[in-house]
This record gives structure tokens, sequence and C-alpha cells, in this order.
């Protein structure tokens, strides 16, 4: 990158995704979810009879599988569209640790809840016609649920609700934080992650942690599954909003947040059509972003760029004196200030502001 | 790459695998994976006495992960030959979302239902040897069935089977699609994903998504076996040609189709000969393609060479202006236009049949 | 690295975090492995009335999963920031293997035994709240036992522990070293390693191999368990001190020791704030140390900068001359001396205490 | 390596290990093999009491799992000092197909059948100091067997050990290639397919694959475990010898085969110290053979020289026409001749003899 100070503008350079094709995305790997995921723990239950509690546990290892499973194959192949969220508290969480905007957050929340939807509707075609037994209204197809419907009170279940989806944002944030060595393994440990998190709590509500996950079956799974929703909507989304405000105040953050996302809802200055711009994916950098090449880890750039002159490919060609960073002009964008000691991006200690221009030493640019 | 615009000829650039080789690639992996995944799901249950749903699910996680498995080692072992199909649904897949010939398509199918037949002759000496009460033409050796055989009924089965040969080929067309990041990681994304599939539907009908694994060993499976197959060939070709129509329509093409491939049988203007050079793996690019090494993500290529210049590798020497693409003149081919805009190959708005000569600005041939 | 002479002093290269990012993100990762490990162990157990004999072989695969799959998830997560030990013998084997000072390992255990506890209350709470029977003080709440608790006798157990332990740490030693040629696959080898160990001794004693996660609910599984908890503590240590001596013996080191581990206390000559400089991860070589990208395979670096001139990125400027290591004045640091013949760090043979003048020629800092 | 005509010597370039070190991993790596894979089957077997059908049906996954996450492990853990084999049978079939010496492999079996039975005798003090009822002399410590032993029949159990024995080496053969694209996955692959055998095999016979693991507690399962043990033995040898010479003759050499492999006894002209040059690595690459670094697709290195000049890191210094291969003169080596064409090793067509000059184009030393 430092080879070519007339580059292609950057537009260029990261391709953007329609608006569109990321919907379809979310939408699309949210189906996949279902219908692997909540397939496995509905329709074997169905084909063995009563889901007794030995059933349970003999099914425990696959059907925590195939929810993980699910997860790492659509984020290789769709977190370069959109991010790879496919989960409304991933998105939510997402927004309140600064990475995109509350109204991107929102579109790709709808977007998932659609596609489980369908996935969900797909089990349901599959349950009415296999003459399994499955009696529409009575029968529970796939569905969280806790106390009277099996599994533990309602108390250890917002708990453990709470906390699970709290580890898996903090599992994303962390292996999806540009500062990280080896991003391109991110999408394999957040799948296994959330493994793991049903070999903990299958047998105590069927584990969510996804509120789209939720809500793809609950239709179909008879009223008291319908009473019992919210609390697979709001647990989870209250443990992502806890990971979204531990993580950067535990560990900082590798870039400014996006206009639009945490707290700053209307940021004034950027300009109209900027939010486009950075309509970025998951973990904020374009392409390279979300879970980036393996040759491009992708760390703080620019100041790699100097720093670390010598990694691969990093050919400096003689005379790029142009190419020193202002380091004497403190970098600003959206409250948050970059700080070259430690790094990282810290709270502004100068007036916000000037988010439209610090895109220019955006380290992503360079 | 653009160092060298003296380069050796493609053909030495790209060593080409024999077709013998290719097909003997397919045939091997098919056989692998009937040995592995069939063997997993038969030879067990022989050795168990019958095959009560009890038992189904506790072999569940096995039978799903050695089929999985099984792709995923055939795959980093011989997709560089011939891309890793093993699976006539998968090449049927390829051929219509332009990624192979159809020519191509219909070899590779007759080398991978020849090397799993091979493969269930090995289970059935197995079987007979064995001693554990397998008989001949009376009791199951692994085959897929539905109704009166066991698992849901018709309608279920061809819906389950659709919709997950739909899902398997999205994960493939989508991990191997040349923009992605981390193609090196595709084949764990893909075989991983055979295994979830397979938790979700053994206990239905076994579980196909792959007609050379149902043909495999439904000789050695009793009459009714013999007699259900169409639905284990029909199903999951239809499931694969709607993932490749959906998969381009949604998300466009990294590359021009091949010739031969989708719809536009004898594409008139590709001399004699040109086709074996475009004889290349599955995600058509050559050695790089289908899932090239980590330095190498198999992008755009010659547009990368100078939006990215600075990337891994990518020196720039001074002095390369020849180097330039002719972005005044559209790249067509097939009937593809690559449009510089969208970074991706929509259909061609000026006459098609430049075909030919277009190969001089095909991405993979810098 | 080489084409730099004037590159930017070490301190910026490597970013380092704070004291206490590194034990947040040691007590959190400890805290992640309880609550998906012990919980997986516990919760379902709990869900399912009595740990029958039967039910425990029906959960050892997806309980061995989950303390693998969080040791995979938290390395990926925090291994450059803290090396991602998550285990008090990981970081007393890492100490005396010479690669992180007994001062930080003490600090690291008090750390992940904190973050353990609080995993532990966690788990105790939804246990508690769940109305499954749990009764504190009468019932396992996921504690490591033996004898009379179920499973293998003590000295049965003590052996398994040992041995386990000895070989996790060997496989931790052994892909982190810096000669390693893909460390970036190293967290994933490790916690499948641990996932295995599982599979070996949860019949015999819930599998320890690690005090803090003994410890995270030892106090909420009835008093037995408090008396047999030293086991737990000192058979894992034992295990890592083999390992820790056994493997550098076998092997050689890649790097020297860092000050203050190993068994040179207090080896004087290092000025103060030294040792500050060198509190860096696992492997110890600062960000590209613990689990390197993919780019940097953290080998020696100034060694092969001249020895492997032609490796990606290992552009040799013309006129390095001055990069030409003094090969004539031998390497010491902290007793050990680099052996140029066998490419390893021996016993010094002549006076240690040049320490601090050795960081000139330390590979990582080139 | 284009850039530097004066590079370092070979040796230099590619520290070797000592033979002492290769022989300690391979034992180590056995060792470990045992523990974590024999130990999943026998130790928990004993715990549960008798393992009847269903019990070995509920542990079938966790066991296949322990032994292939064991080479996962040490594949990434040792394939760099020893090349990673720890079974005879892949010595066997690696000397068979060229890429070590039959002296190498004689001692490499003699190591890993050393740390085997190290491995078998730490079982067997855990068996009897667990005070779970195992007794000595008696019992079934975790030995292979057939027919009177529980099982399949002689013949089936024959069938099937050279059969999988075939399927686990071609998956070796063609992942470590040296023209395989990411051969940094190698490792995952390879064990997951030996997790996938013994998803086949554990109930007709426990699985094999590997002497050194079926002699690891043949002494301490029963005077019937011995007498069958040539069995497990001769298959695994047969299977291994057929992979060894079906996989190049198929696909072709990478490399021509080092002196005193395959069937080429006493090749004569290799001068003393000759050999020792050539003892590397499993794949037979040095350093980044085996398993190489991501940045190093190992392959053929010295065409790719010229014909890829723009590859990461391959900077084309100007002038460098020195290092135009000898295209004329064709390569030969130990009875194989270079083809440009084919980009194989294909049996010499002139007069061998001359191995020892050719080591200066072979493509390693470039």
């Amino acid at each position: 990158m430092t080879a070519t100070p007339d580059a292609a503008p950057p537009a260029a350079e990261h391709p953007q995704h329609t608006q569109l094709q990321k919907l379809m995305a979310e939408a699309l790997g949210t189906f996949v979810l279902v219908v692997l995921g909540v397939g496995a723990a509905a329709l074997p239950a169905l084909g063995l009879g009563a889901s007794g509690s030995e059933l349970a546990a003999l099914s425990t290892t696959s059907i925590g599988l195939a929810f993980g499973i699910a997860i790492v194959a659509m984020v290789y192949a769709f977190g370069r569209v959109s991010g790879g969220h496919f989960n409304p508290a991933v998105s939510v969480g997402a927004a309140i640790g600064g990475r995109i905007s509350w109204r991107e957050a929102g579109l790709y929340s709808a977007a998932q809840v659609g596609g489980a939807i369908v996935g969900g509707i797909v089990l349901l075609l599959v349950a009415l016609s296999a003459d399994v037994g499955y009696e529409f209204g009575d029968d529970n197809l796939g569905a969280n649920g806790f106390g009277d419907r099996g599994g533990a009170a309602l108390i250890a279940v917002l708990l453990v609700e709470i906390v699970l989806t709290f580890v898996f944002l903090t599992v994303i944030f962390a292996t999806t934080d540009e500062r990280n060595d080896h991003p391109g393994l991110a999408p394999l440990a957040i799948g296994l992650t959330l493994a793991a998190i049903h070999f903990v709590a299958i047998p105590l509500d069927g584990t969510s942690v996804n509120p789209a996950r939720s809500l793809s079956t609950v239709f179909f799974s008879g009223g008291d599954a319908i009473v019992q929703i919210w609390v697979f909507i709001l647990a989870p989304l209250v443990g992502a909003a806890l990971a979204g405000l531990a993580y950067p105040a535990i560990f900082g953050h590798a870039t400014g947040p996006v206009p639009g996302s945490g707290f700053t809802f209307g940021s004034g200055g950027a300009p109209v059509g900027y939010t486009d711009q950075y309509q970025q994916q998951w973990s904020q950098g374009g392409q390279a972003g979300a879970y980036g090449g393996y040759d491009q880890p992708a760390q703080g750039g620019y100041q790699q760029g100097y720093q670390q002159p010598g990694q691969p490919g990093g050919y400096q060609a003689p005379g790029q004196a142009a190419q020193q960073p202002p380091a004497e002009q403190p970098i600003i964008q959206d409250g948050w200030q970059w700080d070259p000691q430690s790094q990282q991006w810290i709270p502004a200690q100068q007036q916000p502001g000037q988010g439209g221009d610090s895109t220019q030493v955006r380290p992503q640019d360079y």
C-alpha cells in the first residue's frame, strides 16, 4: 500500500456490496442456521419419538455441532459480504460496541428474522409431511422453552442466556479485533464457541443466544412457546449489550466507532451519504475487515506501514518521506481519538466533530 | 505477476493435470467418501445388531462426522487436481453456475459413480466376510431410504434433500468464490457443513445430497432400496440447480463462466482445443483457484494488480505503464461483461462472441 | 525487517498491553473456560438427574469438546494480549521453561483463579435457581473427585493428572515454539488436545490438568470435594514442571529465557524496568510471538534474515552490509548462548550477565 | 530466494535436527498417541464396567476423536522436527513412496514402537492402580482384536485394515504433496481422517492402521491378544505399501525420491555423508517441507521462481539472467528425471547416477 501514493480511490479498493446483497446474505445465512441447527434439534427428535432426557443427552453433541458448524460455514461464506452476524444480538452488540450503525443493526435484524422464519417454515413443511407424528399447535418444533415446557426455571434461564450471550459476543469482539493476529480463523473459533454454548444450555432451555433462532419456529411449537418467547429476545440482547460495553472498555478499540453507532446517535457532522461509505462489515474494515485474508493481518494499517517495513510484501520503495503520518496532529473521529502511544482509540480529548475529515487518516484507508 | 510482461505462457504457469488424473482424483475421492462415510453408517450398525432408533441416535454424531471429515480430507488432498467435487450434484451445480463445462460435469459424474461403486463393493466384501449377520439382498448396507424402509415419508424426504443440497452448494459457491478472503479454509467449512447436514437428516432418510453416495451400496441393500433410488438422484440435482442459479443471481460472479457451462451450450466462437485450456478446477482459477494458497487470495487478479499495489508481494516495479489495463475497452466473454464499477461480471451489453480474445485480459491469466 | 536499520524502537513495534489488560484477559478467559467447560459438565448432569455411568458416557464427547473449544476460542481471542494461559499449570510450566518470569506466572495464576471462581459462582447461581434438585453442600457441581466420590483411586488419579498435564504442556511448548512453521493453528491444536485429554480422564476423575478449573466450583460441591482439592493442584503442577524441563532439554530453545524465569531467580544484571519490556506473551515474541500471524512465521528472525533472504517479504535491498550479524561475537543472554551451528540456545559457555545488552541481537527485535 | 545467488549453503538454510531429536520426536509423539487414543479406548471402558456393544457405540465418537486429535496435535507439534509419522506403516509407506530412506524408516519404526510401549506401560499402571476391576492377563487394555475377542471375523478385519490404511496414507501423501496449496492445514486433515477411520472400524476390531498402536498394550491384554497381533502389523503395512505405490503412479512426484528409498536399494553414486543431507522430513523439503509455512507453498521452487515472479515475496531483482535454469540439460536424480512439460518427476530416460550433481537444481535448494 505504501508503494503507491497515487493509488486508486478507497472506494475502488474496497468494492462495496450493495445493501440488498448484505441483507440477502444475512437472511440466507440465518435461514441456513435455522435449517441446520434447529433442524438437527427438531427433526431427529420427531423421528425418534418423544424427546426424553436420555435422548436429549444422546443428541446434545450433534445438535450443538450443527448450530456451530452452520455459523462456521456461513461466516466463511458471507463474512466478506455482510460481516456474518446472523443474529440480532450480534448486530445490536456490534452497534453498541461501535462497529456498525444502529440503522444497519436494525436492517440486519429484520433480515435475520425474516430468513429465520423462512427456515422455520421449511422445517414445518418437513415435519408435517414426514408422517412421524408431529401435530401442529401441539408438539414442539425445536423452540426454546423453560419451566413447564421442560428444562430449568425462569431465573436460571435468564441468567444462562445473558451470560452465554456475553461469552459469545466477547469471543466475536476479540477474535475479529483488527489488532488480532489471525482473523482468518475467527469464524472457526466463533462457530465452535456457539457449539460449546449449546453443550451447556441444551438441557436447560434448548439454548437461544439468538432471538432470530428463537423466533424461527416459535409459532409452530404451541401456544406456550409463544408466551415464553420474550425471554429469548430480551436475555440475548442484554448479554450482547454487556459485552458491547465491556470489551472496548477493557481492551480498547482498534479503530474508532462508525458514525451512528454506540450512544452517539445523530452525531451531526457526518454528511449525508457518508454513512453508506461506512456501512462496512463486522469488524469494520471493508473487505479485509471482518475476517481478513491471511496476508493482511487487519491491524492498524498505517502505523504498521512504517514501523514494520520488512513485513511480507512491505517493500519500502526509496524516498517515501511523504508517507510519514502527520503524528503531530491528533487523529479524532466521532468522539474517539487515536493514541499513538497505546495504539488504541481513546475518548477524544479535543472537541469531536472532525469525523468527516479524519477519514483521511483512518488506518483502513492506507 | 505484474512484474513480468514476458512471463512464460499461461500453460506453463498453471501446470495442468491430465484429464485422466482429474478423473482418477474424483473417483478416488468418492471411493474414500463411501468407505469412510457409508462405512461408518453401515458397518458399526451391522456389528451392533439391528439399527434401532436409539442406536441410530447414538451413532448420528460419528456417522455425520465421518462423511464430513472425508470431504475435508479429500478436498485438501485433491482439490488442486480436480477441484474436489466427489458428488454429481456438485458437478452439475458447478456447471449451472458457470464454473465447469457440461462435458466435464458429465465425465466427473461418471468417475464419481464409478469410484463410489468400487467403495460399495469393498463394504460389501467386508460385510459378507465379517460374520456379523449381514444377508445379501435382505439387509441394508448403508443405503438411503424412506417410508416403509424407515424414516420419513416421501414428500418430506424430497423436500429435505432439495433444501439441504441447496444449502451445501451455497456453502461451496460462497466459500470458493474467488472474491473470498481465505479460500484455504473453504474445505474445512464445506466438509463440516456436510456433517451438519447429516445431523439433520440421518434419522429421516440416512442423508444423501449426493447421488454417487446413494448409488454406492444401493444394489447391496435389497430390492426396495433400488426402487427408491430415483429420489436420491433427482432431489440432490434439483437442489444443486437451484443453488447454481441463485448464488450468482444474488451475489454476482467473480469471473465469467467457462465455455460450455451454464445454459450457453455450444457457444460457438471458442476454437477447438480451447475448452481444454479452460478445464480448470472448481472455482475455475487454475492451480490457485479452488482452494488457493493463503498468499494468493484468489481474487480478480489483474484489477487487483493496480488497485491494491501494496499488497503482500505486490511490489510495483517503477515504469510499468504498459500494464495498465485497457479500461476503455469492455471485457466481454461468453456473454458476460466485466463491470469495473461493481467489480462483477454482468450480462454483456455488447455482442458476445469475443470469448477467445478476451482471455487476454481474464484475471486468472495475469 | 532487514530493510530498515533505522526502524522505530522495539517498544513501538510491539505495542505492549498493560499489565491490567493482561490480567483481565487471563481472568476473563478462565471465566469462560469454567462457564463453558465446567458448565457443560455440571448443568446438563443436574438437568438429567443422577450422573450414572451411562449418562456420563453419553456426555463425555460434549463435555470434552466444551473444555477444548473454550480454550480454542479464548486463545484466539486473547492470545495476543496475555499469551492465553488460563491455567496456573501452564503459567508455571512456562516459567520453568523460560518463557515468562516467575513474577508474571504468579500474577497470572491469581487472575486465573479469580476468574475461575467468578465463573463458579455464576454456575452456582444457575444451579440454585434452576429448580432441578441441586442441593448446596450436598451435590457435586462439576468438581473433580476420586475414590469415594466416584471414578478411580488416588494413585491412578495422581498418575493420570501428571501424565496428561505433561502431554498438554508439551503440545503447548511445541506448537508455540517460535521455530514452528504455522503458529496460527497452534490454538486449535492446543484446545483440541484438551478435549482429547478429557475423553481419557472424565470417567476417572472428571479431568483437571488445571488447578483454576478445579478450584472454580470446589466450594459448591460438598466437603469431600474440598478435602480432595490438593490432588488437582499438585498433580497438574508436577506434570507442567516435567514438561517445562523436558521440552527445552530435548528440543532446545528458539530464544533465550526471559529474565526472572526458569531457575535463574534474581538474575542480577537486568536493569530496573527491564522486566517490563520482556513481559511478553506466551511464546515470548511480542505481538507476533504467541500465535503469530501467518505471514510472520515466528522463527528466529535475524538469522533468518540473511540465511533465507528470498522468503516472502524478505526483499534484500542492495547494500545492506551493515546488517550482517556480528557472528564472531557470541550472543549471550541470561546464561544462555546462541549456537549458530545448531540454531539453538545452549547453556552459556561464557560469563552470563550481558542480558541487557544482548537485546540488541535478540531475534524478535529485528 | 532468487535474490541472493550468494546465499548461505543449503545446510545453513535448513537447520537440521539431530537424528536423536527426530527419534525423540517420533517416540514422544507415539507415546502421546497411545496415552490419548488407547487411553480413551481403554480407561473409560474400565470405569464403566464391561464394554458391551451399546457402551462401545456410546464411546465411538470420543475414542475416534481422541486418536485423531492426538495426531493433529503431534503433527503440528513435531512435524517440523521429524515429519510427524508416529506410525511404522506411515514410515514404511513413505519409504516406498520415495520420501524417506529405508534406513530412516527402520529407525523411526523402532522409536515409534518404543514410545508406544512406554505409553502402554503408563496405561497399565493407571489401570492397575485405579481399582476399577482390571485384571492383568485377563482383561483387555485397549488392544485390537477380532473373532472370538469380539468384532468381525479375520478376513473382514484384514480387508478393513488394508483399505483404511491405504486411505490414511493416500490422505497423507496428497495433503503433504509439495505441489499442494495449503500444507499448513494438512495436519488437521490427516488427524481428522484418522478419527473417521476409527468411526468405521472401532466396532469391528478396535481399529489399528498403526502397528505401534497395536503393540502398545498387546502384552497387557491377555494371551489371545498376542496371538492376534500379526494381523495388526501385517495389514497396515500392506495398505501402506499399496498407497506408496499407487499415489506416485497416478499423480506423479513433486520431487525426486530420496536416496535409499523406494526400491533403489544401495543406489551407489551417492557419496558418504550425502544421505545425511537428505534425511529430511516427511514430505522431504527441509523445514518448509512436511507442513510448510503458509507463506511458502512448498511447490516446485525454482521453476516457480521465474514463472510466477510476482508472487508474494518473489521480488525479481533486475539482471538475474544467471538464474535461468539450464533447461536444455535434463535434471536426473536416482533414476528419476524432471519433466518440465508435465512438471513431474518421471522415470529417467537417460542413465541414472547423476544424483549428486543434480542437487544443484533440485527445487528445494533454490
